[in-house]
């Protein structure tokens, strides 16, 4: 089959690889359907990460099951499954307390499980899908092509700007404030408003991405950055700062402009991959009682829910593929995020 | 009247100062029943914390109300009132929100208000409360004698553990983790039993703090510390960690200790004022979803609530206080506290 692997910085390549097979009788074979590219898909691409071995791509994945372990009872062949970045094994502790990122078991496509088996990565034709039954979730029916987009965006954009909200404390009639308009900080924006937030203040400077924004519910614009966006988001908050501010990118540089966005006694969801070790600054947090929760998504836990709405067609996160390509392109697709003239391209087996 | 005043490092005096007089019709005089020493007392104290002039010293006070300014409404003259450390205005929007410690005219005994106007510490024998209205809590009737060092407790101690235990969301039958076994983490035991934690681990290797621990509900204690006390920490919960950990130190060593025992997906609630400016591992809090709440103690809001508990002896939070002494000896008393010789010693002018 072909899989998409990274040689190197900027060396992206669809190379023919073995066809994955069931390995244990909890596993799931699936073909996809689309997957797509990552923010943190471009730091191994841009070198930032560098990994000594070429490495299978992608985490982010709708398919069909092809074929199921004898164990497998939840998902049949034909069904159609959304698959969440992180795979939990469903029993440890940390799964069972709804955390299955940090299973003791656990495992991300592309990587190694805990016996140094190869977990496919998604941006291939097939994947080996461990611990089916705790981590895949099929749709009721099967879903209509249309709908694709958005079921994929459920496999982490979604589930993750929505954990940011959660973490955020968002709620109904909250004030919130999305610091990143990738594909992550555009979910969150739908996700606030999808929880009831009256105002939700879109930090973003490029035209594209304001206009989803707007269509996900933002109900104001922030373009400008550093000390100037947290002047205008204060100005536009009454000098006082958001109840809930959600921090979608990761670096230092965001990090920054959401605490100082925060009122105090303030939460502060943050889904954003820490790029280069940013540390809090606990000396302003204490002062202002700023609170800073979340961390990697628990999307699989969120799933169900956000299914529902996406079937029932009252959220649209779909919309933050703004490129679609197959997956021949795959390496036109890194190159359109990297260049930032894709928020978030989707792949086509 | 006498006063503390910090002169330089372990130079501390009882100063013949002026008596305060009403200066606002929002404020009252005091005459101070019981004031004590807090640990953040012992930075200036250490000469950890150095300041140019001669300083005030205390924060913590319960007293009777002297006089009042002509708009105070709350408190009467001789009224037993209790006052928060952190002085709000009330009014502002942060007071509003519950968070008077971020008042935009806040201000902190033994400090300057925002006209320059010096605010009595409380280690003397009067002071004058600013916004007497927003900060001071009377007793329902004159409490007993015994009852004083219970009621001064609510004006920092009991409250700031309180803080760590909401922050960390303690609730029915939470495990949780106590790190640090000053009177503020022994408060935070105290507050974690009665907001329905069913176990409570305090880390302590003093045997006096370990007594009142035990006490206040602790249903555990682990001595050691370091990589010793997580992995003792862990043994005892199941290898996993606690879904509320309070953190009332303040070190990076502390806050290192408590990170490593909260259970992916839990919540730190830390009061420990930050010494030396240790910043929060994110990439550790992210990967495992560690949630990270709390700060300066909003006290004032949660003094209604705990008055009640105290006035009914439901909770003693003033068996922090092991020692107590006439404020003509307040030099003794920063001693046997800088000596660790006292938990928390209680001060009567």
């Amino acid at each position: 089959m072909l899989a998409t692997v990274l040689h190197g910085p900027k060396d992206i390549r669809l190379d023919d690889v073995p066809d994955p097979v069931l390995r244990r009788p909890t596993d799931a074979l699936l073909r996809v359907v689309a997957a797509c590219v990552c923010g943190s898909d471009l730091w191994g691409y841009r070198g930032v990460r560098t990994s000594p071995e070429p490495r299978r791509m992608g985490h982010e994945l709708v398919g069909v099951v092809e074929a199921i372990g004898v164990d497998v009872t939840t998902v049949r062949p034909g069904d159609f499954v959304i698959a969440p970045f992180a795979l939990g094994d469903g029993t440890c502790a940390h799964c069972r307390n709804g955390f299955p990122t940090s299973c003791v078991n656990g495992v991300i496509w592309g990587g190694n499980d805990h016996d140094g088996l190869l977990v496919d990565g998604a941006q291939g034709e097939l994947v080996r899908a461990p611990f089916a039954d705790a981590n895949l979730v099929a749709t009721p029916t099967a879903p209509a092509q249309e709908l694709v987009p958005s079921l994929l965006a459920l496999a982490d954009v979604m589930g993750t700007g929505h954990h940011a909200a959660v973490s955020a404390r968002v709620g109904p009639g909250s004030t919130v404030v999305v610091v990143g308009d990738g594909a992550v900080g555009l979910c969150g924006v739908l996700a606030a408003r999808r929880l009831g937030a009256e105002r939700v203040v879109a930090m973003s400077r490029h035209p594209d991405r304001q206009a989803v924004a707007l269509s996900f519910g933002a109900t104001d614009i922030v373009p400008e950055r550093g000390p100037e966006g947290v002047a205008a988001v204060l100005e536009l908050l009454g000098g006082i700062g958001a109840g809930s501010v959600l921090e979608c990118v990761g670096t230092r540089e965001s990090m920054q402009q959401a605490l100082a966005v925060t009122r105090p006694g303030g939460y502060l969801g943050y889904v954003g991959v820490p790029a280069g070790g940013p540390e809090l600054p606990i000396g302003q947090m204490f002062g202002a009682n700023l609170n800073v929760a979340g961390g990697v998504a628990p999307v699989r836990r969120y799933l169900p829910e956000l299914l529902g709405d996406v079937m029932a067609g009252t959220i649209d996160p779909g919309r933050v593929f703004d490129l679609t390509l197959p997956l021949s392109d795959v390496a036109q697709a890194y190159a359109a995020m990297d260049g930032r003239r894709s928020i978030k391209p989707l792949l086509r087996p």
